[in-house]
């Protein structure tokens, strides 16, 4: 008999379990990559009788998967959604959920493995740690996995990151605990290792003797809409850099790790990040810049003298042998002209140009842009000799598009994968405890500095614009300019 | 005033003239290249008034070059286009030809500068340069130019190339002698050294480190057809390794040239055609193939007993510090499944492969595929995640088409350019005696050890097949493949 199975949603009534838990489940259920036998509870405050909720969840497979919606799958896999109710620190009904999940594993054929998924505000991360604790729930034995899955923000500052570690460590192994970036189950981000260390012709000009500068981009078009009040206490540093552009930057720049095992793939990431050379008070001036679109301020929910920024730009520098002197330029904000995620490696000119071209002319550097949303492909910009003239040079791209080579069907959601590694155990795309504290490290750096008397002013951007020009004076002052490379030639 | 000038195209009546020299010009006098003022004077035995001169070229525009023919441009054109009628050796026909040159040079204003269009059998170069020199219309005075394009074939091996450029260089400068391979003229053969020295990314692996092997490849599709007769005379060694081949061996291997002119290109494809290893009695058994398409025999003019190839395959070596030990695989012939022209860049797997693949797999190796013809571009295979697996990789393609980028109509014919390189002075597209020489020592040697008594048999291949096997095993023992990677993902 096999091992049954047993993954528990905490915030099952959420909005996240309801587009995406539940329909990832569903379509990892139909690819049959769940492990069998397996049941599925949902858990949240509400009480909703079991057949409820599996008609709830079924619309919202109809809502949010439709292509993959089937009837008679669907009707092989509701049996095994189940329901519990009760609030995340009440005692009884954990003690009722336990029972309820005995009761199952034992129909199933005895004691099984379980998953956790924290898909609720931060605040409860503990209380639900704890209670599962209490109640012999999160204790591994006998060969019997618990995993348990915590959603961002994991932290609001380098010193609650450690407190929630400090505590998570006190009930849980490192390796029972899954910090999801949904970024990081992007195939595009998985792929960055692939093109990296699985061909030979770019890792050797992966470095500073080839590269300028890196530039990378997570642009949104939306502003904090009903959000408001929630992103005034965050903004954009905590809501996307010290997540999604540090992970990114990190895997960009890391070294190539021995094996794709989790840890050796940390470990390098860790690395890196730790490499990352800290703001100062001085550099603070000139290597960064905050600002609000234009409007922010009179937002519901916002307060009236926020210094919350919802752009920022950090010009960075790794202090290794790899990346010495070369800035890595990271920008994201919202109510931008383009929803873009990209990566930008720009190289160095030739060093010698063998080519007459004119005194006012210069030569076009090479870049390559990692595209990563909204068209997942690379763009390679390279230089070719214009036909008909005898050495006149234009920029040309080669490229790739994913959507040209997979089919769409072959491009899971995040979160569909990263349910799928968390049951196999494979925590290479979720984050360690080293690594979330390195990177709000430097995020955490550069808020405190902006809430020091000497910070740099935090300034406004038009609504649809790129950004505030500061940013473009940023990177202005090394010859550089922000370059937005998988739209132009897609 | 300015300095007319004149071009001679001795073999006027020929095929080449007709097809490609006179709409050549026009062509070029349409884009408003050609010097001004101007006059060309067709030359060849038959006898041919001028104005039916003047109606047969325009019947060749028409023909060869209907998009750009355009009668009012015509009209203005033909008024320059004269006739002289004579043998190539004919003392009298000489001098009426110059006295027609001076005359028309008169009416133009003066004493000009001379192209002289060599395009006749080899057999008359000597005495058309001598009737040239004798009648003093090759020496250059007062600044005033004689230049002297000679057409293919040059030399019929290593001596005949020799004694040919020792004649020539007796009545005329080097610097005087324009050799045609109108292959350097092709534009994707001209952007090797733009790819290769105006881009960073590529020059970086483009040595032993990093490479495995080099294939050109120059296949045609034809058969010898009606000039079965001379072809046996002839052979794929000389008709397509010697120039065309080793042209481009010599473009993807040579070192860096310290600029673009035309002695500093041609003295770094000197040098390195210079550095190949010629193949011994020993090698030539392992690292050669020649062949004959089955029916080659029966042939119209090809001996009984012929062991003329029509394909053949080498695999040379290089001996510098960026090339040792790296094969490149050259290999033409006639009767092919395709016509293609293209070079494969195989890059090395990676030092060490981070990704679990199943022991029954291999890594696929990165290849820059330049196509030359019929589809002008660059594909560069690499290796991505495949969607929705842990791990799994696949080889796509990231490629760029010069159709894409510029219009058909910019890019020009090969004879369209090289006209105007020579009018320039710009000998960069030519080849000089020295690789010319280098390029005959190699192949002659080949031919050489072939008519030997040890020599490998000349075998047979498939019409319409990729050649012989014995060519696949040549590569096969290293554990190689030819590829033909335009073809594949256009």
């Amino acid at each position: 008999m096999t091992t049954p199975t047993t993954i528990v949603i905490f915030g099952a009534s959420g909005d996240l379990a309801r587009r995406k838990l539940i329909p990832g489940l569903y379509n990892n259920f139909c690819k049959g990559r769940l492990p069998m036998p397996f049941s599925i509870i949902g858990y949240s405050r509400s009480d909703i009788p079991q057949a409820d909720f599996q008609a709830r969840m079924c619309d919202s497979v109809k809502e949010f998967s439709p292509s993959s919606f089937d009837e008679t799958k669907w009707a092989e896999f509701a049996p095994s959604l189940d329901y519990s109710a009760g609030s995340f620190d009440d005692d009884v009904a954990f003690d009722k959920l336990n029972k309820k999940i005995q009761a199952i594993e034992t129909e199933l054929g005895g004691e099984g493995n379980r998953l956790y998924y924290l898909s609720i505000a931060p605040r409860f991360f503990r209380p639900v740690v704890a209670q599962l604790h209490e109640h012999g729930m999160s204790q591994e034995h006998n060969d019997l996995w618990r995993r348990v899955i915590v959603e961002k923000p994991f932290g609001h500052d380098l010193a609650s990151a450690q407190a929630l570690n400090n505590d998570l460590h006190k009930l849980l192994d490192e390796d029972q605990i899954y910090r999801i970036d949904h970024y990081l189950a992007k195939e595009t981000v998985q792929n960055l290792l692939v093109f990296r260390f699985a061909n030979t012709i770019f890792e050797p000009v992966w470095n500073r003797n080839y590269i300028d500068h890196v530039q990378i981009t997570a642009a949104e078009t939306v502003d904090v809409g009903h959000r408001a009040g929630y992103y005034d206490s965050s903004g954009v540093l905590r809501d996307m850099f010290q997540n999604h552009l540090m992970q990114l930057l990190a895997l960009v720049a890391m070294e190539p790790p021995t094996s794709f095992q989790a840890n050796a793939v940390r470990d390098e990431k860790g690395k890196v990040l730790k490499a990352i050379r800290p703001l100062t008070d001085e550099t603070i001036q000139t290597q960064s810049v905050l600002s609000q679109y234009d409007g922010y301020l009179d937002a519901e929910g916002v307060a009236a003298d926020s210094k919350t920024p919802t752009y920022a730009a950090l010009e960075l520098y790794i202090d290794n042998w790899r990346w010495k002197d070369v800035p890595f330029y990271l920008r994201s904000g919202k109510a931008l002209e383009q929803k873009a995620t990209e990566i930008i490696i720009w190289f160095k000119k030739p060093p010698h140009l063998m080519f007459p071209i004119p005194d006012d002319q210069e030569i076009a550097s090479n870049y390559l842009a990692i595209c990563i949303q909204p068209h997942e492909g690379l763009h390679l910009r390279f230089e070719v000799k214009v036909p008909d003239t005898d050495s006149d040079m234009r920029s040309v791209d080669m490229d790739f598009h994913y959507s040209d080579a997979f089919s769409k069907a072959e491009i899971p959601e995040a979160y569909e994968r990263l349910q799928l590694e968390a049951l196999e155990g494979d925590a290479t795309l979720f984050t360690r405890s080293d690594g979330i504290e390195a990177a709000w490290t430097i995020i955490d750096g550069v808020i405190q500095r902006y809430a020091s008397e000497n910070a740099p002013a935090v300034g406004r951007y038009e609504i649809g614009s790129w950004g505030p020009s500061e940013s473009d004076d940023m990177l202005g002052k090394g010859g550089r300019e922000w370059r937005y490379g998988c739209g132009e030639h897609s």
